[in-house]
Parts: C-alpha cells; structure tokens; sequence
C-alpha cells in the first residue's frame, strides 16, 4: 500500500495560476511560491468584498482518540465531492506546525486519495508563515528586555512580564529557563518559558485580523505585563506595532493550495485548539467564501474545543455563522471511547460502540445548541464490520440526525458524496437561526459556564484561589467582558483526560486566567495544559530524510 | 533627498524569470518566490556544471569605522559597471540577517543607485533560509535534551553540550540562560545560550556544502558535546542529518534577485566574517561562475576578516581563486583610522587621510601577499574634498597599486566604470599564480600564526590556558590539520578594537578554540566577541512600520 507523501509526490497538481483560475483569480492576484503554492495580496482580498458569501460549511469530530479520526481528511474528500457535484467550492484549512510533524505525527494534510498538496511543502516551512510568527513574537521579547536593559522608562517589572517567547519545535526543555544571565551586560535575569508557535497570542492575532489596520491594532493591544505598581504595559506603550506588522504582513495573506483533485484551498494560520481557539484565519475563510459558492472548513481537536471556539469566537469576527456542522467519527474512536483499548480495535465490538457513542450524541447535542442543521460523517476504515456500521448509522438515525458513511480516504471524492448530498440536503432545509452560546455582555465566568455546562456536560466552575484573584483583576480594569478561551485537554469532554466517552457529573477547574487582549480573548487555563509539548521517546525526525535530488522522505 | 527604500520601492523591476533569461536560465530552471524572487533549483544547477568558470572578483575592504565604507554598495556598482561594459556579469551577495535589521542598521542590501532589490524582502523574511537554520539549528537542540530526557543512551553529558540553540534576533538577554527547568519532566536542567542564527554552524555548513548529500555528510560530522568518558558525539551518532537536511533542502539554494540595473544577482547565506566565515555560499559563487562571464562577490568586514577566510577557507572548497581582489575605503573611513572622530568628518583633514591610509596599506601588503592583482575603490562622499581625493590617489599609485574612484551610491553604473575599467586591466594582465596562506597539512597553530603575523601583522599569538588544553585535545583526535576561522573584533587589525590605523607590536589572544567538525574548520575565538548582538537604546525597529496595503517603512 502506498504512504501518503507517496501518493502526495506522485499525483500530477495543476499549477497554481491554473488552480486560481477555477475560483477567477488572474496572476496579479497571486504572490507565488514555488510552482504549486502562492499567497492572495490585499487587493485581490479588498476587491473580493463586494461579493455575497457562499455557503459555510464547519467540520468538526468527537473528542479525539489514539485511533485516529481524520478529520482533515473528511473535511478535504468532502470539499473534493462537493466540486465533484459541480458545486463551486473551496476548502480552507489551518497550517500544520513543525513541533508535532518532527514529533509525532510526520503529517497534517490529510490522508490517502484526500489530501492537500504539495504536502511536503505544507509540512515543512510551507510559505515562512510560522517563522514570520516566530519572529515577531521573539523580537517583542527582545525588544522588552531590551527596554528594562536600557533604563526601563516603562517601569516594567521583570517578575512580572507575561509574554513568553515561542519556538515552532517540541521542546520540553524550554518550558522553563531563566534568561538575562552573565552580569550586568547580558541583561536583567529573571524566568522566562517558552511555548510552541501555535501558542503565541501572535498567532491567534493572525487568525482574527481583518486587515493590515486591524492587525496593527491588535498587535499594540497585547498585555506584555505590569510595571512595579501594577499598571499594565502593552506593545502600544512600547511602539512596536510597526515592527512587528512589518514582520507578518506576508503571514497575513492566506496561502493558496490545492487538493489531489484539484479543489482550491486555502492552508492559513493554525492555533492549536486545546491551548488557542484553533481556527484556521477569518482572512482566509472570509475569501474562501467570497470566491466560492460553497466553503468547507474545519476547526481543531473535537466539538468542545475548536468547535465551540469556532462558532462563538470565530463567528462573531467573521459575521458569518456555518450553515451546516458536520461531526466526524470513526467506529474505532468510539470503541476507544467506549473502553476498549488500542491493540484490540480490530476486533468487532458493537457493545463498546454502543457505549462509546454517548461521546458522538454529546457533540451532536452541543452543535444542535447552536441551532445549526448537524451532520454525522462515520469515517470509515477497512477493520470496520458491517454490524459496526450498520448500529452506528441505526443509533444516529435514533436521535433524528443526519447520518453518511464516507470513505475519501480510500475513494476521494467518490469517498465523500453521500455526505456532500446529506450537507446539501441540509443546507437547502436550512432555517439559519444561529442561536450563540452567550450575550456578548455576559460576565466572563457566566461564560465559563456556559460552556462547561451546556458543552462539556459538566457540573460546575472551580477557580483556583489564583484564578479568583484574577478575575477580581480583569472586573477591575474591564475585560471580564471579552470572550472566553478555554484552554482544556482535547481528550476528555472534562478537564481530566482519562474520563473519556461522555462523562458527567464533573468540575472543570480553572487554575489560571490569561487575558490575550490582542486577541481580544481571555484564555481560561484548565489543569494541566501544556503550551510547549515534548519530543516521543522516538521522534518522526528519525526517519526523515531527503534525497539527492532534493526529495523528501519520512513525512508519512 | 530620496532613501535607500524609496529609490527602491519606486524602481521598475524586471521580473524574475525575465532577469533568468540574461543567464540562460528558464522557467524550468526556478522554484519562484512572488514575481521577483526565485530559487535556482538543482537540476538547473547540476546542468551547469559542465560550463566553464568565468572570472572571479572579490570585493573587501579596510577594517570597518563607524563612518561606514560601502563594501556592499561598491560590490553592487561594479557588477552594474560591467554589465554596462557589456560584460556579462553576475553578482554573489550574503543575505542580511533580521538581528541588525531590526537593531541598527534598518537595511543591508547596498544605497543609493546601488541597490539589490526588493530590499524590504531581502532585509526582511526574503526566501526563508535564516528561518530554516534556526529550525534545523534549533530542532538538533530539541533532540539533544530529548535524547537525554529518554534514557541518554549516548552517554552525553549534559555539562559538555557544545550546541546552542539560535535566534535570528539581536537579543543579549539570551547570551547565558538556564534550561530545562521545573523537575523531572521537564528535562534535564543545564547551562545553555542561544547566538544569532548566522553564527550557527548550520549556516556555515549551509555556505560551504556542495549538494545535499555534502550537505547531509557535514552536518553529520557536526560535533555536539561529549560524553561522561569525554568521547565525542556527532549528529551522525543521533541519526537525525536526514531530518535537518530535508530542513534544509530549499535553503540550499541559490536565491537570484537583481540590482536597480537588473544585473542577476545571488543572495544566499550570511555568516558573519568576525565570528564566522564571512562568505555566501559556495553553491552560489560556484553556480555564478557558471552562468556569467564575470562575477563580482563580497566577504564581511574587512581583508583581514572576510577577505582572509574567503583566500584561505572558501577559495579551497570553491576549488577556484579569484581573478582580482577589490579593496574598497572611503576618505571618511581613513580620517577616522587617523583619529578623526565622526562629528569631525566634514571638515578636510589631510594629514587625518595620510596616517589612516596605514590601514588600507596593510590590507593591500596583505592581499598582495596572495599573489593576486589588487585594485583599490575609493567609495566617494559628497564631503570629501578635492586635495583629499587627490592625495588618496597618489597614496595607492606610491605603492603601485591600481586605483579608481567611484561613485555609485549618487550614479550607479556610470559611477563603476572606471573601476570595472581598471578591474577588467588587471584581469587581462593577471598571472594567476594565488599562493595560498598555508599548505593544508600545516598544524593548527602555526595557521593562526600565519594569519597574525601575515595579514594581521601582528607579533605573535599567546594561547590561554583553556586554549592550550583544548590544542591538546584537538591533536589527539587528529583535527589540528583543518584550517582556522579567526573569530576577532572587525573594527582593528589587533584583538583589540580601539586600536585603528595600522597597529604593530601587537599580539593575538587566544581564549578558545572550537571545533566545527561539519563546517571542517576550527574556530580561533580571541578575547571579547560576541556572538549574540544586542540592541541599541533606539533600535531600528521603533522606526518601523508598514502600510494598509503592505509597503514597508523605516527599512532605510
């Protein structure tokens, strides 16, 4: 069988002019990289705007498992069906990151006959969106302490700056490190951490700007952190709005890519969304939809976390709700979630599922809160039996939703179309009443809430005594009315990873609030949440490699 | 009077793939980065092979003073003067570095008529490759404390790593820090320090590797630290050159840009020449030679420095000597070698000029010593005086040296010609006999003291005792016999920065050697240079911005 960067290195891509062509896009609209990727300027974007918006579609899954979803996947072979229904359509997907593809996961562009392409390229350094971020966020760190070093007329307190600095790597041992060492030339020593790329507030500025303007604007929002009485000190006060949207103004415009059938996608920007609110840009979706009449786009890990961050961070920024949610599952996810472990998953197991399914009604019934028509996508795999599929397709159909089986893997396109007929069916049956998940005036633990209780199930908001003191902080100077960002593993519907299927009766325990004012979130940090993961035992990286003619190998 | 950047923003670019075709180059033949930027792919490169080198010119200078000499500039003017001649000419650049950018000097890519553009992209995030060496740089880092944090099966002591971690910013709070911090799983705790990215030796591999399997060797040979038994351990002995190679693999390639005069012009690697070798890539100046009758390149700082390293370190690996050596000084730059200071420049000082021309004396004594034609470029400013350009002359033609004066900052190629004149003379007449510095079998010590008392004229080298153990150690494993890198302050021909002029009775300190294994050199390092630049009070980037449609500004 053929591995994915095999598939992906043999399949013959349009160039990109011919991809941009298909969504009438001329070559000056285009800043190229390469033969088979390039970048949509600001004036392709800025005459877009007259233009209606297509249909939005959001896919999004259970909680995910070690057995894999593929919700990438889905969200590819579903924009491909849909174009093989001649319906005009664009995908737009978030940007991998280069800690988990040399850490564990090799890849992130889809799998099989559904991926988009050129796939090394998007695993790699793709077109410098990262490192543009990377850098930004490092140079405001140089630039902090660099004005405590030259005479620190901001008064700022070096115990209490909140911004960390950034790689785009897995790397454990930059969690926390003291800088500044070696006397008094070297700077001010004090603790300082690093977290992954996709964490900086940077990235999540990206993904909500609207403009150059807007950028600059969120950018001189940021908190770095407080001076000695306490006062708060943002970019603004430092002036550096300039150099850092100086840095990013590529980063800014969406990348332009294609799938192995050819279906234009956008690949921009990629907070993860345990940690960020995991949504690709409102730049690139916002284009998505002005260039085609129907759009597929997908947010991070399950419906608790990038699907609500989507629909009520997202949507707001976008003024745009998804006419339809489609929720990915997989028959061996759910046995997962249904107790079985991973090295038995081939095994046909439909009291498991049954169980397991609790997790897939849960998001159901969470999307369904928002009044958004809902879709079930079973993503199917070869070890799946008939009875499997057949009592996962019967217990959906129970709960009165919208079921397809979908095999893009396998097929491609053909893959996809039951559930590119069953989105269509629902959007046309679309009454669009979007119903959001909370006022924007509602105090921000009201907003916690909500979200933990009509989301995740549970029972009740614990804050931590730091958190307490916090939140009094954030009343105090008027930004318990932001949005809220809840930072929360991706595994589990609670705050505790090991509680998988659907859990109930749980407290979700808010050890910390960040507020990220350039963002114009405040993320609400769970126990244990790692913003810079750690390399496996065996990372992807050993088995990398390139050959001499410059090909790549080991990118699954 | 207009800046650096708007002469260049307001320049009419030819694109690139017509700028490809004055060097034979096709479509096929360039992987394109937006409509004026392009890499040089490998095929094209490999076809090339068969052709015949052209000429080669080497442009350095005196040791540089804060009046600033031109190098850059005059190395862009001359490869525009020839083409004007009708010449065909191609120039070889290294690529600005973000660290000074963002510090002090806003821009690094010529002035005034003399230009390679696009500047902003060029001083900004250009085609990625700084990005890339600090990833694959920082990616072997990751691995290293990974490597230990899973059972340290190589042994490797955490006190002797060697490998730093690097930033592409100007950043001294990172000179010294502590990692791994927070207990068990967070790694293991341990001194470590991050440099500027153009001091990695990745960079440095990156300019001297011939092809991606020389690539992958070098970096394999990369020494990292030692074990507890102090036995060595090299990348090779982790397994992951593939993984930093395919890093790596667009870096490696030539990027082609063009001058205000459209003159095809590589950018491609940027060490810096104080601490590192100071040369653009090898794959660049070799392809260069390849595609163009004559080809102008530059090394950093002064002869001393980069000139020194490009005669004795690239010259071998290039495997071709250049035809010519420029040495470019400015009637400022010579008045401050005389002890002039800089707010007294404008006023005509003869006597200045006379006793700083000791300095452009000894780089003439020392590039003559190579047996190559020397010329001297006197860069013109609008304050020089008439007796003060006339006496320059004479100076030069005292010594029977060639001499042109230019003006390409305020006339571009018209301002080149009568050096490209004098250049093209001294070609003509050119014996070609180089005389290398050393014989390659020369032991260690007796190189650095051929490049103190030869090129530096300095008295004799004094090892520190660290320096002498480390001569041992080096002996012992049989890696005495590579060539030197000097790593010295750039601002004097001693190791000490205040001395201008012509310094004599001097001696060298050794504080450190360093072995870089995968670049195949060992570097000297002498007391007091930084490998981390800081930022200034007012750094360049307070003066930064970009407009709502993407121009940048403050890039002066």
């Amino acid at each position: 069988m053929k591995t994915d960067i095999e598939i992906a290195q043999e399949s013959k891509m349009k160039t990109i002019q011919e991809v941009a062509e298909t969504i009438e896009l001329t070559e000056n609209d285009l800043d190229v990289y390469g033969k088979y990727k390039a970048k949509i300027n600001f004036s392709a974007m800025e005459r877009s705007k007259s233009r209606e918006d297509g249909k939005l579609i959001l896919v999004t899954s259970i909680n995910p498992t070690p057995a894999g979803e593929g919700k990438s996947t889905v969200t590819i072979g579903l924009g491909d069906a849909l174009n093989a229904l001649n319906k005009q359509t664009m995908i737009a997907l978030r940007e991998p990151s280069l800690g988990p593809v040399m850490g564990i996961k090799g890849g992130a562009t889809g799998g099989g006959l559904a991926q988009v392409v050129p796939m090394e390229d998007i695993n790699l350094h793709f077109t410098g969106d990262m490192h543009a971020i990377t850098t930004a966020n490092n140079a405001l760190s140089a630039l902090i302490d660099n004005h405590i070093q030259q005479g620190n007329q901001l008064d700022l307190d070096p115990r209490r700056i909140l911004w960390k600095r950034v790689l785009d790597l897995n790397d454990r041992s930059l969690r926390q490190v003291i800088v500044g060492l070696g006397g008094p030339i070297q700077g001010t020593p004090r603790e300082d951490g690093f977290d992954i790329t996709v964490a900086s507030e940077i990235m999540a500025i990206l993904c909500l700007a609207t403009s150059i303007e807007d950028l600059k604007l969120r950018l001189s929002q940021i908190m770095v952190g407080f001076t000695y009485d306490r006062k708060p000190v943002c970019v603004g006060d430092l002036k550096i709005e300039g150099a850092l949207a100086l840095l990013l103004k590529e980063a800014l415009q969406p990348n332009l890519v294609q799938t192995l059938f050819h279906t234009p996608t956008f690949v921009h920007g990629g907070p993860f969304a345990n940690i960020a609110h995991g949504c690709n840009s409102i730049l690139a979706t916002k284009t998505a939809l002005k260039l085609a009449d129907y759009v597929v786009t997908e947010a991070g890990f399950g419906a608790d976390l990038g699907g609500e961050k989507f629909l009520d961070i997202k949507v707001p920024a976008l003024d745009k709700a998804p006419d339809t949610v489609v929720i990915v599952a997989t028959i061996r996810a759910l046995k997962m979630h249904g107790g079985v472990s991973k090295d038995l998953l081939q095994e046909e197991d439909t009291v498991a599922l049954e169980k397991g399914f609790s997790n897939l009604q849960k998001h159901i019934e969470s999307m369904q809160r928002y009044q958004v028509p809902v879709v079930v996508a079973i993503n199917e795999f070869v070890t799946d039996t008939e009875s499997e599929k057949n009592l996962l397709v019967q217990l959906c159909e129970n709960l009165g939703v919208k079921v397809a089986r979908t095999n893009v893997w396998g097929l491609g396109a053909d893959g996809g179309k039951e559930l590119a007929q069953l989105v269509l069916k629902a959007i046309e049956e679309n009454t669009n009443t979007f119903a959001p998940l909370y006022a924007e005036q509602t105090p921000l633990l009201e907003k916690v809430e909500a979200v933990v209780k009509q989301i995740y199930g549970g029972e009740s908001v614990v804050l931590s005594t730091k958190a307490e003191k916090q939140l009094a902080q954030l009343k105090q100077y008027g930004w318990d009315l932001l949005p809220v960002c809840m930072a929360k593993t991706q595994y589990s519907l609670a705050d505790d990873a090991s509680l998988i299927g659907r859990p109930r009766n749980f407290s979700i325990h808010i050890r910390e609030f960040i507020p990220k004012l350039g963002a114009g979130f405040i993320v609400a940090l769970t126990s244990d949440v790692m913003t810079m993961p750690g390399l496996p035992k065996k990372p992807a990286a050993l088995n990398m490699d390139v050959t001499n003619d410059g090909k790549a190998i080991g990118l699954f």
